[in-house]
């Protein structure tokens, strides 16, 4: 088949995933995305690269999903609703039709889960490896955006769900750890697909000072949040949510806290708030059925400082995880 | 240098494009981008591969501008008013920092020139070569979006500027066609780097009842109008603008007047608009200085033809050009 006849069969297959109104069914030079009124736009973009991101073999649903969920999880840090996404595919020329078929099936399958649908792309061919970028575009009411400046000192730090299972799914996945079969599956399930916290995102826009998705590592995004608003943190190690996989880790000597606490990849939402909001956000965990843990404090100064079990500074060796 | 540490230089140079409002000094995990009251987003993206859309050795600066400028270009189809744009880049490991800079400086002259800013991206690194993505962010008056849907039985078809120039351009770069130094530069500048008609866009979009840029070429991309608006298209062939050198190549046998309308890669604004409209556009056109021609008319079937100067229909061997 010619590369033409391929990428009209691309053309096709995407052409499925768009809209008629905004995506304008991809047959025009642009998308339109209208905010509701007394919105802003909110927008995120991430470059995955084969061998670099993931691993080349990765299941191409997986790679979709993921290209997709780590912006919308930008989008949920921002306090923002996802409404669609750009995509932009660089092909080899060996890259196959079921793969490709796979690919969109599952971004078809998280635009359900999600609610967003494709407005617009570009798909081009390329010498080097398979790459996706993937252009979040999500709505936040006026002046409610969360962003990392805006921690004040006395605010108490936050972080949903748990912490640590992809970067133990990821020494499982390259045979570096070993757990049980049920928790083997559940680290790999988180490292090879976030589950952004699109739903309580929003609620969190009226309430956090501070906030940032944990992508390069706890102690790393936290850094970022306190250089951004020119504070400091204190982080209790044993506060820290695990899930009972990666205590297990824990348990069996396959993972350090400060360990779960440097790498990246977890997906939670990690962020500030004055004390006076604790009531208001265990009403929402509870509501929306999303754990959230405090963790530490917002202080003066500069880094953030981890405290153990006996109130004793703990080094950390690797505050930033560098993505697989 | 550690690849962090390059990392980071280049974070800290990307920066100096943002603005603190909008790109948050692209220290945010997304940008937030507000349209006018009574306006909607326009969103248009497309990929640069090197090897590919540009030649490896073709001037930092002027990839850069070209990445840029074809969305632009696409934004400006809509009728939109270009503000603001993301900017992916996937590096390679030999990638130079003067080529970097070089870059970076090539987006900050066209910040000027155009009135945008960057408001966010992603850098990472490939094996593969050097591939950049732009995504550039504009806004229309609610309902005034220019379509490729529209164009209307008995509407007139116009374009502006001069087509053929940059097919000309890449046939005297590869070595293909020979014209006097003045011509060949002109068409060279033309074929290197797009001048996006976003001054008059924003103005057509009460006027117009379709457009379009002119990227695949005059005969496709009508094509691609007339498709979509379920009309067919009919061309004079000795009225569409050439420029002096493009004519100079036509009269030297270089390129034919089929092969400039083949050619891609003009970034003119290809359009549909009712008689009615020839007095505004006239006006339009004195006042912004862009040149407007009236090339044809919408009927009805389906396809475009050319006619020539003996009213003969005249063959379209290649209606579509694959970029370079």
């Amino acid at each position: 088949m010619s590369k033409r006849g391929e990428f009209d069969l691309i053309a096709q297959s995407l052409a499925s995933l768009s809209d008629a109104a905004q995506g304008l069914g991809l047959t025009d030079d642009a998308a339109l995305f209208e905010p509701t009124p007394g919105h802003t736009a909110v927008l995120s973009t991430d470059t995955l690269v084969a061998g670099v991101h993931f691993l080349p073999d990765d299941p191409p649903r997986d790679i979709a999903r993921k290209a997709l969920r780590v912006n919308l999880s930008d989008i949920a840090a921002m306090g923002a609703v996802p409404k669609g996404y750009l995509l932009n595919l660089s092909l080899p020329d060996d890259v196959a039709d079921t793969w490709l078929d796979a690919f969109v099936a599952g971004l078809a399958a998280d635009q359900q889960v999600f609610g967003v649908t494709l407005l617009g792309g570009d798909t081009v061919r390329t010498p080097g490896p398979f790459t996706v970028s993937v252009t979040a575009v999500g709505e936040v009411r006026l002046g409610r955006a969360m962003k990392r400046a805006g921690a004040r000192i006395g605010d108490v730090v936050l972080v949903t769900g748990t912490i640590g299972d992809a970067v133990i799914g990821l020494r499982v996945l390259t045979g570096k750890a070993a757990l049980d079969p049920a928790n083997a599956k559940f680290v790999l399930d988180r490292y090879r697909l976030p589950q952004p916290r699109t739903s309580i995102g929003p609620y969190l826009a009226g309430l956090a000072s501070a906030a940032i998705d944990v992508s390069d590592g706890l102690i790393a995004d936290l850094g970022h949040i306190c250089e951004t608003s020119s504070v400091a943190a204190t982080i209790l190690a044993d506060t820290v949510p695990l899930s009972p996989a990666g205590r297990a880790a824990i348990d069996a000597g396959q993972l350090t806290v400060s360990e779960a606490m440097s790498g990246g990849d977890d997906y939670e939402l990690l962020f500030c708030a004055p004390p006076e909001t604790r009531d208001a956000l265990s009403r929402l965990s509870a509501t929306l059925d999303v754990a959230i843990t405090e963790i530490g404090e917002i202080t003066a100064g500069t880094g953030v400082e981890l405290i153990d079990g006996n109130g004793e500074a703990v080094v950390i060796d690797r505050p930033g995880h560098t993505h697989f």
